[in-house]
């Protein structure tokens, strides 16, 4: 871990840096790889997790604590940003990233999948979805072009195209006409994105589970031609095997020379599955989620710190990690935060988590890079299944 | 302000220094004073700004982001923390120091001005105060032996007497009657207390509003003998004037080679002018809870960023403060934060709140040591009548 904390950006480090979108693939080990993703705001070793910074701000966690742990790349949400404080009042404050104090890449989903779980009286057609802000009860529209428009004014390195995420479970039919309305989509969002020097538009896979659809949707998708290409649809309740065999026919299918991203993907062996399947960026909300949630992921698996057998263990949550959490404080310390619902508990615990999860990408990194992902994996999941320590 | 941020303090950092305590008085402007309170852990600038870690935290600070604004020292409460984790449940862990990772000197309240607040069914007798803990409804007893115990375990470098806060206002036979207990616990107090290198005890004056009182109280302690002096009953709700009015028959009465702390001031103005007439230390929860509510403390007064005028102002809370909220960040993202009910909003305002407070105190201890503080207090009360920076 680098010493500092605080990022202490200038003005210029928030602009572009002239280079172009691209993706270097680095080593193989079977079907897990190991790459680079260079944009506009800077480059990202792959496989990356990229935490969540739904609404300008990785929740409980100051940027320079996020780019501490070794993230370098953060998600924001387009939904919720284009309600509040909305995609033009970003655009003046001179984007997102300066928003935010975030220097490193962004990358912006669409606000398809946010509009369908978050707002009220959406109603989809050709054209895109009407909805109801969750927010302050206004009507919002959001079509491929809008999408494109509001990522734009975000400055968001890699924008997503517009697509519906297919509910699960849905069967063959309803995917299939969800699937090919997200490919119009992805055309008109690919006509309405403007090309600029560094940035790049994924577009996303879905079809469910079907493998038929699946590849028709990779066909309709290369045919267009994006700069990455993301599996959407998956780890929306269909279960770890579900999403693992349906990547088995998926991935294999992608491009090799683009990124794969798994969207809203997920816990540490969901991961370690999906690298081994060919995926190369993931988000999820747990680690922030759950780090105020008093869980905590380690390498030993999680550890929920409201539990009594805490309260008086003067150790730390896990010795080896060199998070503040792990760092400078008992596992007592963190019951008694979470048990007096003191906010120093999720900010703690969030940087743990987020730290956590940088150390198991680094650590596949690593292992794809020596060609020992196989070890990697079974290491993993030996030390996990160890279980937390023992109670004092 | 220094670049690093996490203390990385290692065990031995949370060990006494050996240093003896005592009170150094480096420089006079009429009654102002300039100071040093060296103690077991560590030396103190005076006149000092105490940040309040009622439960073992600075509310939404990391104790390394609280020692980077300057705060030399912080408070913890005997009563909270008594309940929650426990004293000897502290004192396993080794100590309050250890506990939270605050290196540096703590003092600790007795727990008397809480239990009356916070707790409930209280019953107060000669013996002590009786109550039901607000956490969980169980019976506790407070006394000068046991709350001088208390702050023994918890290893507070500064150790409060017990004493009765008297309500304002109080008539002269009840505050005389609340006084004359308070003084009585005051020796109890100093009879308890164990006395270890670089460790203190402060008695506390009280008497209301009225000059005898105050007198004979000050006159009762120092018969006892303390190493500090506190000013209690204090800022319950009798406004200004009639606090500093009260400083104005109290504190020149008071041992002059010794600390004064006034307890739970306060306002910024309020501490200006509390210095203007002797004191040299203060603690109040105003700037974190205020942090946490969206009002910032600044050189030009207050300002509540949740106002729509600062919703799209690009500029910083304060372009002169070296905070990461003035320093990274524009209005409208602070604005952005509470109102999305972001925790990095009371994160960063807190800190930013705390740093205010500390530059003021650093401003006060430079003009005092320079013989300038009248040249000062009149600069301070002019650019706060500006107000703030005019709308965009």
């Amino acid at each position: 871990m680098t010493p500092p904390d605080i990022q202490r950006a200038v003005f210029s480090d928030f602009e572009p840096s002239g280079a172009d979108f691209s993706f270097k693939l680095i080593a193989n080990d079977r079907q897990a790889r190991r790459g680079r993703v260079t944009t506009a705001h800077g480059t990202v070793e792959t496989p990356a997790f990229m935490p969540v910074g739904t609404a300008g701000t990785v929740k409980a966690m100051l940027p320079g604590s996020v780019a501490q742990t070794g993230a370098e790349i953060v998600l924001g949400n387009t939904y919720h940003l284009m309600l509040r404080p909305g995609a033009e009042r970003v655009a003046e404050l001179g984007g997102l990233h300066r928003f935010m104090n975030w220097p490193g890449p962004i990358l912006t989903d669409s606000g398809g999948y946010q509009v369908m779980s978050l707002a009220a009286l959406r109603k989809i057609t050709e054209d895109g979805v009407r909805f109801r802000s969750h927010v302050d009860g206004s009507y919002h529209t959001l079509t491929p072009e809008s999408s494109m428009d509001i990522q734009r004014m975000l400055d968001s390195d890699i924008t997503m195209a517009f697509d519906e995420c297919t509910p699960f479970p849905a069967d063959h039919p309803t995917a299939e006409k969800s699937m090919e309305m997200s490919m119009r989509w992805a055309a008109r969002s690919r006509d309405a994105f403007t090309n600029r020097k560094g940035y790049g538009l994924f577009g996303i896979v879905q079809g469910s589970v079907y493998e038929d659809l699946r590849h028709r949707s990779i066909q309709a998708l290369t045919d267009i031609g994006f700069e990455g290409y993301a599996v959407g649809g998956l780890a929306v309740g269909e279960g770890q095997e579900l999403m693992f065999s349906t990547l088995d026919f998926t991935t294999p299918a992608m491009p090799k020379e683009k990124p794969r991203y798994l969207m809203g993907v997920g816990k540490p062996d969901d991961i370690v599955g999906a690298v081994k399947r060919g995926i190369d960026m993931f988000d999820c909300v747990l680690p922030t989620r759950s780090g105020r949630n008093a869980q905590a992921f380690t390498r030993r698996g999680t550890v929920n710190l409201k539990n009594a057998r805490h309260a008086a263990d003067s150790r730390p949550l896990d010795e080896e990690c060199p998070c503040p959490a792990c760092r400078d404080y008992s596992r007592a310390y963190l019951h008694h935060l979470f048990k007096a619902q003191e906010m120093l508990g999720p900010m703690l615990l969030s940087w743990h988590n987020v730290a956590y999860y940088q150390q198991l990408m680094a650590g596949i990194r690593d292992a794809i890079e020596d060609g020992r992902f196989d070890d990697f994996e079974a290491a993993f999941h030996e030390e996990r299944a160890g279980g937390d320590i023992p109670a004092l």
